[in-house]
This record gives C-alpha cells, sequence and structure tokens, in this order.
C-alpha cells in the first residue's frame, strides 16, 4: 500500500496569473497535506505557466506549454515520479477536452464546476469515466461544509419526514458593473457563451443550488420551470433567474440566483421545510445551521459539536466548536474525499463513483442537464420542462 | 373644526373572545389616543358579544346583537354620540356585506384584509365607496412602518434606480398542524373555503406581499406564474404558493409564501435589488433595513434615525432609535392615517383615496386580482397569467 | 367591585412639549385600554401644560398650574371624578416631592427612574409608602418583557443552577455630543447634579442594569469596584462607568455602561451563565432569547411560544410569535401591573409591595443606594464597596 | 537569494496524536505552500512521535526522541537540508527551554502563547533573541484576520479619534466540566499550575484578549484591576476573571474571560469606542466588522474589499468577500509573516522585531507581565496594579 506512505503528486491545468479559482484548489488541496503540487500547465500562455511554476516552486521542466504535452510527459515518467492525479480550473469550454485527455492518458481528474460545456459533452464524459475506471471529482465545494454533511443525514434517516418546500438561492453582484469590458478576466470569459457554455449564472451559480438542494434531501427536482434575465447591455448570457421546482417526494420550491443583485457577495443559502422540520444554512456564515421542530425552541447547531451532530460531519471537522472554519476549509474536503478515492485505486480496491463522499461525473450531468433544461424553459417563455 | 378636539368614536364588527385579529385593532386604534372603542357587534354570538363588551368597558346599550342593527342605530344617534367610523375585523366572506352596511349609513370603514371575499366583491365595493366618498382604509399594517416609509421614499425618489430583482416572502408554520380539527377557531375559517375565499395563504400572507412589495418600489406586478399546494388531508386551499413575477419595469422576481413551514413564525421578509441598490427588511426585525450600494460598505438604517431616514420615516416614529417598535406600533400608523382622513372628511375637506397614507380600497381590489389570477395560473398548470 | 367596571382615570405631572419619557408613559398607560388620562399639570410652564392638555383632549379644568393645585383639587373631587393615580415623569430631582405630595392626598403613584434625587429621599419614600399603604409602582419598564419574565421563572424554578458570571451592559452614544449646549431638553437635565442626582449614566442607565440583573437571578449583589468616567468638557456627572460586581451566591461579573459609546442606540444586554446553563438577552431584540445548555443545541426562545415558555411570560404576551413587541408593550406591562394593583386596593383587598409584578418602592431605593455606592467607590479610586 | 526559490523547511516540537494546536499550526503552515514540515520531536513519548511522523510523511531518521537531540542534530545538517525553522506547540511550561534551545542552536523559532511560564522567563528569553538575532514569532493568531488588520489602521490613521471605552471580552465552556478527571489532554494541563503557569484561564484567554486590545488600538494598558474567580471542586487556577481596564490614552474598559461560561464556545469579541467612531468584532464571526459613525448609518466591512478596506488587510486576504476565511486562514497569516521574515534573515537582510507583521517577543513578555500583574492584583484583593 505505497499509496499511503507518501502525499500524492498532483498537476494542475489553469489557474495562471489573474485566476481566481485555481489558486483556491491549490490552497484547498495543500491544506491537509496530502498532496503536493509538482507540475502544471497553468495557462495558454507560456510566460505566465513559467512564472506562475516558478512562484509555486514547481520544477520547471514539469511545466509544461500545453496540456496534452502535460498528459502525454507525465503518462510516460515512473510510477514513482508521474503526477498521480491533475486539477482541471480552466474556464467551463475546456474542462471536457482537457479532462478527457489526461483521463486517456489514465491520470485521475479533479475538475471544477460545470462540468463541461454542454450535455453532450457530460453524457461522453461519463461513458469515459466509466471506461477507465479512474477516479472523477466535480468540485461542487459546498457539500464539504460539516453542517451540510449533517443536514444530509437528517433527510437520510428519515428524521425530516418529507419535504414540503425549498428555498434555495444564491446572489451575488459580481456581473453589476460591466467588468469585462474593464479588462476583468474573471467576468470575461464568464459572459462570454463561447467560453461559458449556454448558462451565464445558470452555470456559474445554478449547479450548484441544485447539487446541494438535491445533496441533502436525497429528493430529486423532477420539473423546473426557469424565468431567466439579463439587464446589462451587450450581454446575452443570463445574469439573473428565478426558477420554480417540483420534487420528486411532492414537495415544492424556488431556487433564485443573480449576479447582479446589488450589495450581496456569495450568497448561498439553502433553506428546506419538511413535514417533521426544517433547516437553514446559508453559506456566508457556515458554522451554524437553525434547526426548526414544529412547537419546540429553535435550534442552532454549531460546527464541531460532536455531542449532537452525526459523524457524518464530526469526520470532515478539522478544529474545535468557535474557531470558524470557512470556504477553503470545506473545498479542502472535497479533495480529501478524492484523494482517499485516489489512494484505494493505487491501491487496487477502487470505489465506485456511487460510493464516493465527493460529486462525481454523474453529479456533472446532472448540472449539464439542468443548465440546458433552464435555457429551454426560459426561452420558451417560462413553461414547465422535466428533469430526467 | 370639531372633530380635532375629541378622540374619534369606533365601533367594531368582530373581535369578540377567541378571535385574534380584533385585539390587534383595538390596541392598535388605542395607542396613540385619538380612538375610543364606543360600540360593536363582536360576534354572531350575543352572549360573547355582551360578555366582550363588558371587558372593553363599552355601554352595554350600544353592544348590538347583529351588524346591521349596530349599523341602523348608531346612524341614528347625534352626531356628537354616534361612531364615527367601524373596524370590521371578521372572516373575509363577511368583509363586503358589513362594509357596505356601514358606508350605506354614512359611516367610515377600516377593514382588515384580504378586502372582500371575490374580485366582483372588491369592484363593487370600489364603485361604492367612490360613490359615498367616505373614508375606506384596508389595514395591509406592514406599510405603516417607518423604514418601509423610508425604502418607499428611497425609490420614489429615483435614487435606486430601476427595480431588477425581488425576493418577498412569507412564511408561517400555522397551518403545519390540523389544528381546525381541533377547534381552533383562527384555523378553522382559514381553512374553509366558503369563509376564506378562492386563495388561503394567497389572502392570508400573499396579498402582504404584493402589497409590501408594490408600495415599496411603485413597480406593478405585471404578470404571475404561480404553483400553489397544500399537503394536509381533508384541506383544499392551498396553504403554500411559489410564484415567479415579472415588473412593468422589466425587473423580475419570486414571491413564496407558506404556512406549513416548520418553524417559522411571521416571516415576512423583502429584499429587492434595483440598479443603484438594494434595500432588505425583515417584518421579525423591523427596526433595522438593510441598504446596499455596489462597492460600498453596506448599511444598517436603524428606525428613528432622523439624522438620515426620510421624513415620512420620522413623521411615523414614536420613539428613539434603540427602542424596538413592533407590529402594534405599526398597525397603530395605519390607524393614524385613518383617523387623520376621518377628520378632515369631518371638516368637509376629504382627502382623495390617492392622498391617503394608508392602503385603500383600490389595494384591496388589487389584492383580490392577484388571489384570484394566482389561482387560475395554478389551476392551469402554473402557466403565466397577466395582472391588470 | 366598582373599579374592575371601568377604565381607571390617571393624572400626569411632567410630559410637557419638548418632553421624550412623557408620551412613553401616555403610549404605555392607553395600549391595554385600561387608563383615560383625565388631568396633569404637564410643564412647570402653565402654557405648555395648557396646550399639552388640549393636545390630549384633557379637560381644561384639570390642566393644573402646579402639581400642589392638582394634588389638592383632584383630591377633593368626588371619588367617581377624581384621578385614581398619577404618573410622575419630571425630572429626577423632583420625583421625591411629588410623589410625596400625591402620596398624602391619597393619590397612587407610578413613577419614573431612578426614583429620587437621593437615597436619603429614597428611605423616606419607603417609610411613606409603608406609611399610606398606596401604591407605588417604578417603571424599570425592562422587566415588563416577556422574555425577561421567562428568564426569572428560569433562575427561580432552580433550573439554572448558580449563578457563576454575569455580564450586563447597557451603551448609548446619546452624550457623545455636547447637546446640552445646543439646547436639548432631555441632554440639559441628564448632565446637570442639581437635577438629576450623584450619578449621570449610572443613574440613567445603571440602575436599569442592577434591577434587571437582580430581578432575572434573584441573586442580590453584594459588592461593587466601580471606575466611572467623563469626557466631555463641562460636565462633572458621569458618562461611562465600568463596575465589577460579586454576588451573594458567589457569582461575580461586570456592570458596563456608556452614554458615549459611539454608535450604539439603546444596548441593554444582559448575558447570565450559571451552573446548569446560561441565557442571553438584548433588549434591541427582545423577542428572543438565547439559552444555552452545556453539550447541548444552543436554543432560541422566542417570545409567545406558549408550547414551551413558562405562564409568567404568557400572561403579559399580547400577540403570537412573530409578531414583534417592543418598548412600548413591555413599559405598559408595568402598567397593567399597576392598574391591577391599584383595581385590589380600591376594592379593599391590596396587595403587598412584595407581591407586586412591577418594580417597588424598594427597588427604588436599591437603585439609589447603588448609585451613591457607585459614586463613593469610583471617588476612592475604584475600590470595593458593599451594598447592603 | 537562494531562499525565495524554495518553500522553508520546518520542524515541531510537541502536536503528538492527542494534542490540538500542533495540528492547527501544521494546517496553517501548509496552507500558503510556503513551508513543508520536515522534522519533529512530536511527543516526549517516542512511539508517539514515531507515528505521528509516520501521518506526516516525514522522515523517520527526522523524527527525534527529545527537543535536545532535534535540535543538536538539525543544526549540523547542511545549510540546504537543515530546518529552517521550529515551531514549539507544547504545554506552557516547557516554551522557554525548547525556544532557548533551538535559538541557540541557530534555529529560528514561531512558539504558541503564552509564550513561557513565567515574567521571568520571558524576560530571559527576550534578551536572547535580542542576543541571537534570530526571528521570533509567537502566535497571537487573531492579529491575523484581515479585518482586525483594517481595524489598526483604522486607528493608527488617527481617524478613529481618542479611545473612550473598550470592552473586550474571550467566553468558552471548556472547563464548565472536570475534563481533566476524565483524562481528557489538554484540560488537564491547562489546570495544572505545574504545566500552565499562573494563570489559568488567564494564559489561555486573557493574553489574546490583552493581545488584540492593543494590537487594534495601539493604546497601552497602564493599570488594571483584576478579580478572578474558580468554581469547580480541587482547581486552583483561575477559570474566570473580570477586569477593569485603564488606558494610557484615557480610556477605560473592561477585560472579561471565562472558561466556565455555559454554551460559549470560542466566543472572542473587541468593541472599541472612540471620540470619532467605533469598531465591533467577534471572532466566531470573523469576516465582518461593524464600524459606526455618530449620527450615520452603522456600517458592515466585510472581508475581502478592496474597494474601502485598508491595504493592511488586502494583503492578507486570500479569497473574495462572501467567501468565508476562518481560523486556519488568520492562523496562517501569521505564519506567512513569520516566513517573510525568515527569509529576509537567510538573505542576510533580516528585519528588527518592531518591524514584523507578527507577535514578537515583546509581545510574548508583554502577556507574561499582564498574567501576572492581574494574578496579583487578584491575590491582594482586586486591588489596581501597574502595568509596565
Amino acid at each position: 500500500m505505497e499509496s499511503w506512505n507518501r502525499k500524492l503528486r498532483m498537476g494542475m491545468v489553469g489557474g495562471g496569473q489573474g485566476a481566481f479559482i485555481g489558486g483556491v484548489h491549490r490552497m484547498a488541496a495543500a491544506l491537509d497535506q496530502q498532496v503536493d503540487l509538482v507540475a502544471g500547465c497553468f495557462s495558454r500562455d507560456p510566460e505566465n505557466t513559467r512564472i506562475t511554476g516558478e512562484q509555486l516552486y514547481a520544477d520547471p521542466a514539469r511545466c509544461y506549454a500545453t496540456y496534452q504535452e502535460m498528459a502525454a510527459r507525465e503518462s510516460e515518467l515512473p510510477a514513482d515520479k508521474r503526477i498521480d492525479f491533475v486539477s482541471v480550473v480552466t474556464p467551463n469550454a475546456s474542462h471536457f477536452d482537457i479532462s478527457k485527455t489526461f483521463l486517456e492518458a489514465g491520470i485521475h481528474v479533479v475538475c471544477d464546476k460545470p462540468m463541461t460545456y454542454s450535455l453532450t459533452e457530460a453524457e461522453d464524459l461519463c461513458r469515459l469515466v466509466e471506461r477507465t475506471g479512474l477516479v472523477f471529482a466535480l468540485t461542487h465545494n459546498y457539500t464539504g461544509h460539516p453542517l451540510i454533511r449533517h443536514a444530509r443525514q437528517l433527510f437520510q434517516s428519515g428524521r425530516m419526514g418529507t419535504v414540503r418546500k425549498v428555498i434555495v438561492e444564491y446572489l451575488q453582484d459580481f456581473l453589476s458593473v460591466p467588468h469585462e469590458k474593464l479588462g476583468q478576466k474573471q467576468a470575461s470569459w464568464r459572459v462570454d457563451p463561447a467560453q461559458a457554455g449556454a448558462g451565464g449564472t445558470l452555470g456559474d451559480l445554478g449547479v450548484h443550488c441544485l447539487n446541494l438542494l438535491e445533496y441533502v434531501t436525497g429528493d430529486p427536482v423532477t420539473s423546473i420551470c426557469a424565468d431567466t434575465s439579463h439587464f446589462l447591455p451587450d450581454r446575452s448570457l443570463d445574469e439573473d433567474a428565478n426558477i420554480l421546482l417540483r420534487l420528486q417526494g411532492g414537495g415544492k420550491g424556488v431556487l433564485t440566483i443573480s449576479q447582479i443583485a446589488t450589495g450581496e457577495e456569495n450568497g448561498l443559502r439553502l433553506r428546506v421545510y419538511a413535514s417533521e422540520g426544517a433547516v437553514l444554512w446559508a453559506q456566508e456564515d457556515p458554522n451554524q445551521m437553525q434547526f426548526y421542530r414544529y412547537g419546540k425552541p429553535r435550534q442552532t447547531l454549531t460546527r464541531g459539536r460532536g455531542e449532537y451532530l452525526d459523524e457524518a460531519a464530526g469526520s470532515v471537522t478539522r478544529i474545535p466548536p468557535g474557531h470558524p472554519e470557512g470556504y477553503l476549509e470545506a473545498f479542502a474536503t472535497i479533495y480529501c474525499g478524492a484523494v482517499d478515492a485516489i489512494r484505494r485505486h493505487l491501491d487496487g480496491a477502487p470505489l465506485t463513483p456511487r460510493e464516493y463522499s465527493f460529486p462525481n461525473v454523474y453529479d456533472g450531468r446532472r448540472g449539464l442537464e439542468f443548465i440546458e433544461k433552464a435555457v429551454e424553459s426560459s426561452g420558451r417563455g417560462a413553461v414547465w420542462v422535466e428533469m430526467s
């Protein structure tokens, strides 16, 4: 079991200077000291890759001009040298090609969301992952929060009864200003359909909402009625969407997202009202969760409280109650899950995707289906459309 | 100007023992010491009326067996004795007949919401109010909060720009349990279509949401797509609704209401994101309002702060900042407005309904239109329906 | 039992134009419709009294030039006409003389805090109240909050165990600016030792803290070490104080008050940590109380929840959960208590002060002792001083 | 400038299985990918050290039985191999000896707080650090929060005016239960004077309060009056303390700490009211800070807002607004500062301790002085004692 006696070796595609999420992935991977970054193609610009590699103390010989070269060269390295997995942190449009290239080179993949540019690509990626049997992890990072793990257990255990109403929202004001015209890299690709895909805010925020809701409740959305909007001139992708939801279990709800909600920062909030109680959680204040039962005092559950939280929460908790964990810690928990799955694979006893503690390729496909169905619904005048 | 030298004389229909909202109206009317309750028909049960009257120190001779008798007898009293106005606090189905009876007897009316049982009745009441020229006040009490008055001024003054997104919600858990089967009076009539009207939660909570949203923004809802639900057995009226909104000014939003949202008490919350800023307000914490502008520190505006709040807020503020006002104070502000309008009428210089500082008969009609359109939308499968 | 068939008749001394607390007393007295204001001496300026009386619809013949005249003339009126009690809402220095005058005229008294100008006066007033047997109510209004009543029951019942640590604070910024030099009436008398007494902030805020703490815990403060300050030029009374506390039961704590705490409005907050749990309550958000037990989820108790709150809270609750009550409602509860005690006295079955549901003359004396001991402690360099 | 082309090599003393703070230091050091852990003496028990080293993927040859051996052996390694610095994460009583040993071996030190067992040791350590010229960093981690850095700038820039009142508190319930009798390692040494020093809660929490207060305001505490307590049987160290403060600039305040405050987790909260405004910050919700100015709307400053926060905050911010950072991120910022200082030292251009961005040996001495003065004050009956 060699793989358990060492840190895993990570490569990265994307995440050069000027990028945001690449740095997040690197901190998330580093936090728990299970991973070393040893190779990368950080940018389409080789000079950016070179400088980024230097700043990351990476071997210059393993800072590659193209991801294709990286996949080829790394897979030829001896087993005790080559990267165990790659993190894909580029704009959406290239996720598929990059993931495919590494998977075909026998390298496990951690990929940012949305998984691909289109549902078709997502379908193809599912088949590829099935065929290769390699680990594919999708960073729906908010599922890494301990209290979200606890909430999921509350629903899975039946203690919450049947879901009746859900309100899930994700509000930002990131696109209230035409940053793309002012040269901001993050905004530029996000408002460009060629790079972002069919959904704007739907892909950036909507897929997190759907994933979080279904992850916690275990109750799939069966149909949606979506009304999307964009307000700033010269934009074509949605900046905002209001979506009615119907759930398999008979509950209903709303999913509302925006990147033009002035003053909002990263307002992902989930509220689920079920027959036996309710849970309310907000990403910006992730160390507490409201828990309601009819006629009882409201409870505030706090992260780290092994006395009353499920072991599923405890096992992903790093520090005691009152010592706030945040965004990076939850993100790191996704990496821990992926690292564990990769180690098991290296040892010849791989988990199936259904056994993963982290979002998988099917979750990614579901996200793409959601984007495309929401775009369809809205395009037809905000009519009801079924989810598979 | 005799009317300004004395308190006004109020009568009440409804509000007997076991009722809730009648007591609220009485406290609201009493708080500012402008009104004396002197007559009533507090229940269809004369014994209840008698006991209630006694508890309220009302003259037994002016505690009437029927509202018709009350209207007839009071209107025959000399001008310095008879009631100046009546408060109608019965279940919805009787609002119209009672209001009509008093208006036709020349007596001003303050009426609880929703204004009538049906839109047809609401239309009739509009005509009757127009014909009589009497004051008709509808107690959409939440518009009485000082910070809501301030928010309205923010939008009216143009400082907020154009509304882009609204989220208005009103969540309770009042109907999570079959109280109507356990003899609770409040629940019994609210789940009975014969007494409540076409809408359940729509009439109880939805009309407040619509009114508050349009009151603050001045931007009317032009079409809605409503998905209503009920979950408990033997109920036919909606207990919950999720509604997409489109506004005249191009903004969009969601209106979500529930009386089965376990653990929620009286969660009316309004968020409006406009091109120049945002306001967020919650009824359960009404002494503060969040005010956001892009790229600026978030502000918490607090009630009573004459240094920066609009005079429209200051004029309905009773006590200094940090001394919380609540539900009754806002309700009392509606009464203050009605009292002022009635005094002006008595003095021969009546305001028009459009000049009122409180919700009027047209606001009531709008509420009924909303209920019926939402019921229609949902009944047809949650399709888009236009508001007039 | 004549007194139960009618409202009580109230007179008022103080509360003319430009005053603050007089209007609060009138709203508090009016809210529950048990009291009519019928007479007053609202100001030392007869013209102010006249105008104020007119605005309050009081009989001009019962708007008196002096309180002495008022006491004399009212006590000569027939029993079914004269005031049942007087509310004393003048600056501190005159509380004693006014209360004395009315008590000696056989008229019950409701008085604002601090009760008197000095401890000597307070002692005299205790004897006078004992001698006359009349009702004397002191408006430590914060004890009227339902959740404070519940908290008191938690301690009285033994469920909280022994108090170990208390933190009580009351922070304002009312005196951050030299309002008294700008003609503001409220500030002018409060910073004038001749009118306010030995304590500035100690008398305005400190006595509320002490009273609330002892009311809730039932555990008396036995010694204090007080360090007072004033910062603005030309002031001599304390604007701020930090005080160490020791309690009879072995617990300790801090009491910290300020009227120069920039940005604070009316920040009265109480936290009590006991061997079996803790309660935390803040006046600015009075409809909820935090309740902690070791190793259990934190609970938020909300006003109105008869399912789990003590009947002592329920009996002073007017409206359902989620419909916020505030400052005036709690103040009104003190009036309800006084009204009840006065009715019982009128009916010949008076309660003893120890049976009152509201603060009495001994609570007032305790406040004055606290002021004088804190001034003594601080004057001697912030040394420990014993409370009786 | 070789040192800038590689990660630094860290050793650790303490932090074996069953410890808490060692893991925190390791995550903090790892997060920003500037440090590799390569050596350690994790426990006095060699077997614990061996297992811990294995779990950390450390070279077994560099997992030492004693810290003395570690210092000796590491200092003999070639410059490109040996540890650059050591982290000392043992109980308080051994901090001095370990730090001394490594400093004398020419190795930089990062040390947990309180810095030493006694003020005498602290004085000695100051002289040793001065003599060696090596970097000594003390992990008062809360000073690493971006909003604390911003607050410090607000005071340093003069924008806040003069401090008038401070309230700093740190409340836990960690010692409400006799964990030390139940075998809990953390509690056992903390309640043992031989291991913890003269202060219990004073050393664990009090020094953080003093440090944070002085760090933010720049206004030193000049005298204190401390009343300490302990409640559980068989304990001798303070579990709770209430302390009056006087500041050099004329302000006053309270510092209140507890480890028996039932239901509190890690409640470090700082409030400073100055002549020109106030700041309020709570460690458990570290991504926001309240900022008040007289007569202006309250502002909520949020972490990451480069538009209005000082560069001192921006430079220690990892992720955008709304993506919460927490305890570990702030801790990591202390490490980043230490790493930077060590790199500069390695490059021959060392900073002086006064230029450090992190707490230094003099801050450590100040903490010990505070503990000993507070113990003295309380021991003499809670009298005033001067700080140097």
